[in-house]
């Protein structure tokens, strides 16, 4: 699985899958993953790509992105 | 503001607005809000629609959806 090699790469914080608690929502699943820098994360995502690749879910489709906090409170 | 609102209620936790790193990214904002319970957070959010309303700002769009982790690590 990919987050069993992700986990062990450089700059690897923590990562927490969130479930909708709706049965109809657009974003059934949301996994947030914290990496130390967008840097990190784009060496391990390349690595991951090179050595395993990603299988293909039927029916999954992924909506990526790379955030920075902002704002807390 | 709807989040000096919001955390003032009861089962309020935390929020972390994240912006994307990608200019041309689906979402460019992430509001991800912790509450005690989805209980919690209807509950403030059906009383700041009576008294407050949420002012509609132009060119922007929500996708709200209630989560609750199943896997972290």
């Amino acid at each position: 699985m990919s987050r069993d090699f992700l986990q062990t790469q450089p700059g690897y914080v923590s990562t927490a899958l969130h479930q909708s608690i709706a049965p109809d929502a657009k974003f059934m699943l949301v996994n947030i993953a914290v990496w130390e820098s967008a840097e990190a994360f784009k060496a391990a995502s390349a690595k991951m790509m090179q050595t395993a690749g990603i299988a293909p879910v039927d029916g999954l489709k992924f909506t990526p992105g790379l955030y920075t906090v902002i704002v807390t409170d």
